[in-house]
């Protein structure tokens, strides 16, 4: 069995952003030299996700209008007695899922046609990670 | 380390439709010999999802209420003007998560007493695939 | 290959309610002696999930109110016509999702900062049960 671990960083300059990670994740697949396995994609901090989706800038509009909708930016969280001001990207997180896995075949990432994988940023202006992990053989 | 790649192809009659996968998942794994592993199954279009819960009429109602409540089809999403008229799908799927992990032990998937696999699909009509990947030993 | 399964036994006292179960995973994991790897954590029990998120208990309280919300305990859900009053639980159970997939590095739970694994059961006092799957090697 071969495995491979890769650590991606982001600082994005909004407090909330979408960034699409296909291509990188992609590398760190090629690196592993696994050509069957699964490859495990996944927020390491708790207040950003990772969504599998279209890679349309409409639909990233209407997503993000949704979120605020269903968990909302707001003053009156109970997470907000500790100093911090973003109860609302924990329930984001929980919402889209902080994580994904992909499966490996022929050496590629087997993704549908239009599949494309985005680090979903609800809280940043700081460095995060995520971590890519690959197994298989 | 075995693996094995199973694509399941849908076209359902209906636009939005949940379909009991479980039996050709368990075969996918009889037939890739895994006796100890993990096995992806997740909707490769960005339109429909994968559920694991109960086989029980009630609750599918209750689960499309719910949904449609939380995610609803309506006309003035912004990813409409690209001609689409699902956003509302997308949606959908972001929220069930269109994809599971189930564990493989002795050979047969280790699911709960009323565990159930359902592709849900939010946008049918037309053909679309689910992968199903078994890795393990 | 290595793989090691382990089944975590639930109970709580009362019926909604979040249990850490992080040291219990990382046992697991330590138990498996699996180095390199992903980890499992799967709800078998249809009306419980997985989350991961803060150890901070006013977030918890701003999860359970969000959660309330979103998918509310109520008498009329179709699911209920079965003898059921818990189909609330299924739905939370949707909306958190069931699973996560945890990250093996060094023989350890390669988490983030504050990234802490939770039980979330919507429909205790009962016994119940997570699955716990490692592979790798």
């Amino acid at each position: 069995m071969k495995s491979h671990t890769n650590y991606l960083w982001f600082e994005t300059k909004a407090r909330r952003d979408l960034v699409n990670v296909t291509d990188e994740v992609e590398g760190t697949v090629r690196k592993s030299g696994v050509q069957e396995g699964l490859c495990l994609v996944s927020a390491m901090h708790i207040t950003a996700a990772i969504w599998v989706n279209d890679n349309e800038s409409g639909l990233w509009q209407d997503f993000w209008e949704w979120l605020e909708g269903l968990a909302p930016f707001k003053a009156d969280y109970r997470h907000h007695r500790t100093g911090e001001d973003n109860g609302d990207a924990h329930l984001k997180r929980s919402l889209v899922h902080h994580q994904v896995v992909l499966p490996v075949t022929a050496g590629r990432l087997d993704l549908g046609p239009w599949e494309q994988v985005f680090y979903a940023e609800f809280d940043g202006q700081r460095r995060k990670r995520v971590v890519v992990k690959v197994i298989g053989e």
